[in-house]
C-alpha cells in the first residue's frame, strides 16, 4: 500500500540546549515522509519557493520519496524560527509563511487512488479540499493544532467527521473537547466522528483509543534528546507507513504502527533537522522495534 | 510473606471539584495498608493522638490489618487540609503535625523479622532508625518528598544507599538528581544505590527501572477522578503487597506489583478518603488487573 502525505515544507532555524541550525530542512511533510518511506511507497504534497535548495529535492529523490506533488512557485519558502529551553515546549520566535500562505494542495492524478492519506496540520478548508481529490482513500489520517481548533472549529469538526485516525497531542485534545480527563476527552472525540484517536504524549509515549480498543505505546528510552522538532510528524509518518506495510488499518496494524512511530520519533529527536532520519536504516529501526516489544514482553505476532 | 508499613496516619479535610470531606481518615500508612491487605498480612507503624476515633481502629481491625505498631499518645492526631482545582496538583491549605511532630517509630518485636518493609514519607533520620530495627528485612522500599530532598539530602542519600526500591514521582526524581530527562534521572538514582526505581507518573501510569529492567504500567482508564489523595500510597501498598504475595522482589514480581498498584490506585481515586478501598474485594481487583493485562496483550504468566 502507498501513502500520500500533505503538509508543510519549511526551512527551520532551531536552537536547543545542545546546539542550533540555520535554515535547515523541516516541515511536517518532510518529517512524516522521511519516517514513512522506510515502510511503504510515500508521496508528498506541499509547496516551496524558488529559493528552495536543489539539494533538498535531491535528498527526497535519493530516499525514493515521490515529490511530484511538491509544487515550486514564485516567492520564498516557508520559514520557522524556534527555540527550546525546556525540551518539551517549543517557543516560536518567528514565522514567515511566504508561499505557504497561498498553498492550495493539488493531488497529481497518480496520487488520487492512493489508499492512505495523511492530512498534515494545515487549514481545515484545505484538508477538506484534499479529501475531495483523494477519491481512492480508504484510510484518512488527520493532524491539527491549537490555531485551527480555536480559529476554524466548525470546519475542523467537519473534517473530523470524515477521518479514520486523528493524531492529536494532549493539550489540543483538551482544547478540542473541553475535557481535562484524557479518557473522557478521547471518548468525546469519538462521538465527534473520528474512529481512532492517537494521543501523542511526548516523553510519556502515546495512547490510542478506538472501537473496543485501547493501547499504550511506551516511550523509547532515550537518555538525551537533542531537538524535539518534528517528533509528532515522524511519529505519525512511521505509524501510517507501518499501517500501510501491514496492509491497512486494523487493531494489530495500529499497535504495530504506534510502536514503529515511537521508534521513528526516537531517531528523529536524536539530531537536528532530518539528519538522523536521513541516515537510519531498516536494520536499526527494527532493532529498536524489537527493544520496545521486549520492554512490553510481547512478540510481534501477539500485537 | 508479610509487610510492615511505616508512615503517617492523618485526619484529612479535602475539597475537590466533586465534593469535600472533613477530618476523614487518611495518611500514607492508611492508604498503603488498605491497598496491601488484599495481598498479604499487613502491619502498620504510626502514631495517633487521643482524639483518634475508635471507629478508624475498628476499620483497620475489620480488614485484618495489624495495628500493634500504631502508637496512641497524648495530644491531637496529625491533620492535613488540602484542595484540588486541577486534579493533578494538591494545594496544601493547612498542616497540623500535632503528635506526628515527635513521632519516633518503634517496631514491635513481632514486626522485626518481617521480610518486606515500606518506609513511607517521613524524616530520613526516622527511616534510618526503622532500618536499624527491621533486622529481618530482605526488601526495603522507600518513599520520600521534596521537603526531605531539599532539607535532609545527605541523610536521605544514606537511606537510598540501603533500599531496594525507591518510589518517587517525576518532580521529586528531577529534584533529587538535577536531571530533566527521566531515563537519565533514573540511571542517576541507580548510581546513588537504589536498585529499583518506580517512577509514579499520575495519569500517565508508572515506569520501573532496574538492573537490565524497564517496564511501563499503563494507567487504568478511568473517565472520572473524584479525589487523587493517597494515589501514590495506594499504588505503593498494592505494588508491595503483590510482591509479597508473589514471594518477594523479582522482575516478574515487580511487573505484577506495578499492575496491581495501578489497580489499587484506580479504586482509591474513585472516592474520598478510604471509602472505595474499604469496600473493594479481590474479585473486583482481579477484574481490573485482567483488564490491564488485556490492554497490554499479555497473560499473567508472561509478566
Amino acid at each position: 500500500m502507498s501513502l500520500v502525505i500533505v503538509g508543510s515544507v519549511a526551512l527551520d532555524s532551531v536552537k536547543t540546549p545542545f546546539g542550533e541550525v540555520d535554515e535547515a530542512l523541516g516541515g511536517s511533510a518532510m518529517y512524516a515522509s522521511m519516517a514513512a518511506k522506510n515502510f511503504c511507497r510515500t508521496r508528498i504534497v506541499g509547496v516551496v519557493g524558488e529559493d528552495f535548495p536543489q539539494q533538498h529535492l535531491d535528498l527526497l529523490a535519493s530516499h525514493g520519496i515521490d515529490a511530484q506533488g511538491l509544487a515550486r512557485v514564485p516567492g520564498r519558502t516557508f520559514r520557522w524560527t524556534g527555540a527550546y529551553s525546556d525540551l518539551n515546549v517549543a517557543e516560536t520566535l518567528d514565522t514567515q509563511l511566504n508561499v505557504f500562505a497561498s498553498f492550495k494542495p493539488e493531488l497529481p492524478d497518480s496520487y488520487r487512488k492512493v489508499p492512505i492519506v495523511f492530512l498534515g496540520n494545515i487549514d481545515p478548508s484545505l484538508q477538506m479540499r484534499v479529501l475531495g481529490q483523494a477519491t481512492g482513500a480508504q484510510t484518512i489520517a488527520l493532524d491539527t493544532m491549537n490555531f485551527w481548533i480555536s480559529g476554524a472549529r466548525e470546519k475542523l469538526l467537519e473534517v473530523i467527521r470524515k477521518v479514520h485516525i486523528l493524531f492529536i497531542n494532549e493539550d489540543e485534545l483538551r482544547q478540542l473537547t473541553g475535557e481535562r480527563n484524557l479518557f473522557a476527552a478521547a471518548a468525546r472525540v469519538r462521538e465527534m466522528g473520528a474512529r481512532w484517536i492517537v494521543v501523542k504524549q511526548g516523553e510519556y509515549g502515546a495512547m490510542a483509543v478506538g472501537p473496543d480498543f485501547l493501547f499504550f505505546a511506551p516511550p523509547y528510552p532515550l537518555g538525551k534528546v537533542v531537538d524535539p522538532t518534528g517528533a509528532g510528524d515522524s511519529f505519525a509518518g512511521g505509524c501510517l507507513g507501518a499501517i500501510a506495510e501491514a496492509g491497512g488499518l486494523s487493531p494489530s496494524g495500529l499497535r504495530r504502527g504506534m510502536l514503529y512511530g515511537t521508534v521513528m520519533a526516537s531517531f528523529n529527536i536524536e539530531n537536528f533537522s532530518l539528519d538522523r532520519l536521513a541516515t537510519v536504516d531498516r536494520t536499526a529501526i527494527d532493532a529498536r522495534y524489537a527493544e520496545l516489544l521486549s520492554i512490553l514482553r510481547l512478540d510481534s505476532g501477539s500485537l
